[in-house]
């Protein structure tokens, strides 16, 4: 008997409801039928989001959505602030270069976040930066910064602000328009318990007056300008991979039944569940700002973590994912996202402690799972 | 009873097969297995589109899949020449327009098909011209080029030859490497049977030359430097639709086991059935050139299109589209490329003349269906 578990950080597990759903005889997508649809989970995830900003359906990866919100945003004349501490904050300083806009790229160290202060005196130091992108839940380091203090600093000195909510949205708290946020970038894979393949992204009245006016962008399979065009009649511009919309509905309707405020909790009653469990078995969570969708845990000396992994997909189908460039052999990180709650983590955890037993790491058995039990016990 | 039947000429019918294989339990992307997946994939793209070319797997529609190619192969001091027939030639010269890349947009009449003597003609204007883009297909008017000869002469005057095979691969016969075509473009939902989702590209050595010197190219998501990078260790540089390349091999052993000379038999013979069938009941064949992935036939007097299609759509399940822009309402356009077979168009045909019988034109109830019979029994 084989199940395969994907505790990584996206893609992230799948209702059978939502696959089965994609697997249904189907139209076309210049319909009514698709038309309803697309209406339907455009107001949907408005509500996910908690925004009243437009939401965008875009075919491709959260970085496509991410390209086209950054080409958008940043006509000629403008200058970006990244925060980079991990993979995904360098890609998007490597987008804004890629594309010739004027980028300050600005490095902090990976496990920690960028402080609403720091980015104050950012901003303060260099005037001409009219963009500042950051990302809400650094997926590489298993790390979330203070969006909100950020969006307080960044509205103060009337910026636009950028989000990269690729791992945070549906999974952490987040209020867009309460913490001026302006564009808030997603991908189906993680919290929303899709599959690859759709980007989302939610843009405030006043991005969109910059992205309007920036004509000559060089964008135009992610243009926001020609996806709101089409948006309007609750249509794409280009076709779109229509059938995880389909599934798309299926999730948007589980995660709003459950209710946000509910999903951030329980999301948040994994994390600490894993972080104590972690702890308790002798791995250390490496980040100093922990997120809350994703948690990384160093590997025990004297554990090689590729055995680690391997053992846990092969005799127990678990997927963490390992670490990335410095962190490469030296964390592993565990989801909290998608469809998964805390039984399927505790088995993980469990499972996690069997092949740390086996392969020689010298800790409490059955400690993990006992801290992990105790804080389910308390927050659920 | 329902059953839906999409004749539209994208997304096309695809096989239960490929549906069900796409809901299996999945595991991640970054894994031997999903590396096997694309490695086998990709060698079987090539045979499909029969090119020894590499061919790159991108997540987004066709379009962007042009994009990737048309920004890649245009570096500073390139001239594109855009053939324009039809909608999908229009896009190709927007793109160009839209990144600021200097462009001969040159029209023909809707119907018709550029002549490999009109394209010698204008690159000997025109000298500065370094890449020439055609339709291979146009959709939007069902129309073929004789893309063997307009190779000839590109190749002869030393041009980077782009074509859209988005409604060819598969469908019509197509040999790139013999004919001289640089980058053939295509899409996951026509002939090759899957859902929307995917765009595939093939790129000659020559043109690979032009876009890896092309460091500075305002493209990052679709950046085809990135994505063969990549391809060369059976990975993509964004998180692919796994799930589609999944389906995607499913369908691309059908498209082999058939044989490709055999699906290009296939798809005349329906196209040709049509238009014998069309002709017999009063809906003359648009195209002056007609391609053999998708007949356009004119709506015959005092048939209103709208009732026509709708008619379809509501007794029958098939959906057809209709004529875009100057078109629209003149034409419905019927396509032989996805999971379809001469039961299913033979059908079709007999719903068709239902319709139009229903609807008042007078013609010889049953003369389609008699037609497309004696086609099939000739060809089949």
């Amino acid at each position: 008997m084989k199940k395969i578990r994907l505790f990584t950080p996206g893609p992230c597990m799948v209702p059978e409801e939502a696959l089965l759903e994609m697997a249904r005889p189907f139209e076309h997508h210049r319909t009514a039928w698709f038309k309803d649809l697309m209406k339907d989970c455009t107001a949907k995830l408005q509500k996910v989001l908690c925004t009243q900003s437009e939401v965008l359906i875009l075919t491709g990866s959260g970085t496509a959505a991410a390209e086209g919100a950054i080409v958008g945003c940043n006509p000629a004349g403008s200058k970006v602030l990244t925060i980079e501490g991990g993979k995904f904050g360098e890609r998007w300083g490597q987008i804004c270069e890629q594309f010739g806009i004027p980028v300050l790229r600005h490095k902090v160290e990976w496990g920690t976040a960028v402080t609403p202060e720091a980015v104050a005196a950012l901003l303060k130091q260099d005037p001409a930066i009219t963009t500042v992108i950051v990302v809400h839940s650094e997926t590489s380091t298993a790390t979330a910064a203070d969006l909100e203090g950020i969006g307080r600093v960044t509205n103060a000195a009337g910026k636009l602000l950028i989000a990269d909510c690729i791992t945070s949205a549906g999974a952490l708290p987040l209020k867009p328009d309460e913490w001026g946020v302006d564009v808030v970038i997603t991908g189906s894979q993680k919290a929303l318990m899709l599959p690859p393949g759709l980007g989302f992204v939610s843009v405030s009245p006043r991005a969109w007056k910059v992205i309007e006016a920036n004509k000559g962008q060089h964008a135009f399979y992610v243009n926001l300008n020609k996806a709101r065009k089409s948006a309007k009649d609750s249509d794409t511009p280009f076709t779109p991979a229509h059938l995880l919309v389909r599934g798309l509905k299926v999730t948007l309707d589980m995660l709003l039944a459950e209710g946000m405020e509910n999903c951030w909790k329980r999301v948040a009653a994994l994390a600490a569940a894993t972080r104590a469990a972690g702890e308790a078995v002798g791995m250390a969570v490496y980040s100093q700002r922990p997120s809350d969708s994703v948690t990384a845990l160093r590997v025990p000396e004297g554990v090689v973590e590729k055995d680690f992994r391997k053992q846990l997909r092969e005799r127990f189908g678990i997927h963490l994912a390992g670490g990335q460039d410095q962190l490469e052999g030296k964390i592993v990180r565990m989801s909290h996202m998608g469809f998964v709650d805390s039984v399927d983590t505790l088995g993980a955890i469990s499972a996690i402690e069997q092949t740390l037993h086996r392969l020689g790491h010298r800790f409490t058995l059955g400690a993990g799972v006992a801290a992990a039990t105790r804080v389910f016990a308390e927050r659920l």
